[in-house]
């Protein structure tokens, strides 16, 4: 391991003061901090670093610049019954969202499901975030967000589409289940981390810039030449999301924040359902664990496990909360000069 | 293009009447005998053969069975206001997806936002079918499916997962914008006609018997094992399909339709969103128009075309309503033996 790559232990209650007090710096009332710091830290805990402690300082330089405004809130724009259009105000992304999610869960109980569409807000960091969220207080959830333009359509060289994160969640155990996913075959958090680690990706994840499909993250970061995940799947399900975030929130879409000098005022969406109110209520959990148990028994290729979407992090944070968070030691020196 | 690729050349209202007629054969009312050819003759008009005339044999072999009941109708199980839970009946899936859109588009007249789940029914042939439908008339859309189990899970060789298709839809001028997509890389139907026709897969579609990935769909339905879209993003998010299909529907899952004599007895998912109440229902054609715009501005790696989900079928529905629809010989000899 090269210097460069040097990890640091950080423990959760240590990050979480120290991204506390930046962000009081920065313009946060103290309740803000403290909750803007819960979704840095918790992210890290979990090992979406990407999300997490690697993307703390960008989102501080956002503040600076003005593109995050630190005391604004969700106000209602437009309220349809089981639909509601709200308006971000630039505030902080994952304040932002998490406010959403609190307001789908809102609706879901007096509607059964409920759906928050969230025009000019900022990047949420870690969709699965809010999926957590809802499905460990009992909903199922859907959620998507659009982002700048940072991949292309299938058969084009040039970066239009977002790789617009899709979070799915479901209570599971004391747990859930939850799909976090981009639209590119890999994140770009994903891939950052492997050039920064040196480590080639597992299967082709985009094009290097002489237009061959390759490995190699760094090559792909230096063409931008992402592949969407499955091809044209992921090509046409990135656009639709564009669509439907832009149409539901009359917000941005990704060809106008493409036009701006940052990534922000984004456009999500965030879906809720009360489980507790369907018929089937009562055997849900075991209908779950049978579909879990049933996958589980997949006859592996080699001695690979097969685990589903979100388990892994419940081995990471356990780690992670005994053991501290490895941070790159240049990426923690970092924070600590903001 | 040897003996077994003939062509024939079959009108419309040739299909749409001979369908009719072997439905009402097979224990039909006219009224739906004519409703469940339609959606067979326009999937095959829209070019979607394979859920279209070429799938008709095996609607047919099924109502034979017993696993499609003609007579059989949606009942309502359980209303939390914009979500419904419905029992089907093991009636026919295309005319039960019919009533679930609209149904879905009655609540989203009422909440602005509705979800049909709908517990035991079957095959809804094309999906985007009920898409389109809903689009047309001035919806979003959104609607999912679970399957019987058909790919492997990423990492494993048993088809435990279903390629659970899903269904995103916009309007779009006087027309719509639809994405219509298995969970896997190519679906079945599609391997099933490149097999037909002798032709390769563009991109690996899955395993040969040996365990290697090939572009041989002949090869791949040999061995099963079709890869998920997007590798274990794929396989992800059709998991996740099947428990929230499940779960919302308090139907079965796809394990339990894996133990049983035959597709049948599904769950499903409608949502709809009615668009004319949203604040920004005025410019919302425009602003999807600029988005379709920049999209179709993407710089081709060659000198393809970039086309939005749907796009292609426009022109071949034009085509094929004007020179008749292609058929394999084959394949209407058996409908005409029906």
């Amino acid at each position: 391991m090269n210097k460069e790559n040097t990890v640091v232990s950080i423990s959760a209650s240590h990050m979480l003061e120290t991204f506390t007090s930046i962000l009081m710096k920065s313009g946060f009332i103290p309740k803000k901090a403290s909750a803007c710091a819960h979704v840095f830290t918790d992210n890290s805990v979990d090992g979406v670093y990407t999300h997490g402690v690697n993307r703390f300082p960008v989102f501080v330089d956002y503040i600076r610049k003005g593109f995050v405004i630190p005391d604004r809130e969700l106000t209602l724009k437009s309220s349809m019954g089981a639909i509601e259009q709200w308006e971000g105000n630039l505030g902080p992304g994952p304040l932002n969202a998490m406010a959403a999610t609190e307001e789908a869960m809102r609706l879901a109980k007096e509607f059964g499901f409920g759906c928050v569409a969230l025009s000019n807000t900022n990047h949420w960091m870690r969709g699965g975030t809010y999926g957590w969220k809802a499905a460990r207080q009992g909903y199922s959830f859907i959620g998507f967000s659009n982002t700048k333009g940072n991949m292309p359509a299938w058969g084009a060289t040039d970066r239009r589409l977002g790789n617009n994160p899709l979070v799915i969640a479901v209570p599971y155990l004391d747990q859930a289940i939850v799909l976090d996913m981009a639209m590119s075959q890999y994140s770009f958090g994903a891939m950052e981390l492997a050039a920064m680690k040196d480590e080639k990706l597992v299967v082709e994840g985009g094009y290097d810039t002489d237009g061959k499909l390759t490995k190699d993250p760094k090559a792909i970061m230096d063409s931008g030449r992402l592949i969407p995940m499955g091809y044209w799947k992921g090509a046409g399900l990135a656009l639709m999301l564009d669509i439907l975030s832009t149409l539901l929130t009359g917000g941005k879409a990704t060809y106008e924040v493409n036009n701006q000098d940052g990534e922000y005022g984004l456009s999500q969406v965030f879906m809720a359902i009360d489980n507790s109110r369907l018929e089937n209520f009562q055997g849900m959990q075991a209908v779950i664990g049978k579909i879990i148990q049933d996958y589980k028994h997949s006859i592996p290729i080699k001695d690979e496990t097969i685990v589903y979407p979100g388990e892994r992090v419940l081995s990471t944070r356990q780690h992670n909360l005994l053991n501290g968070i490895p941070v790159l030691k240049q990426v923690w020196e970092k924070v600590l000069e903001l």
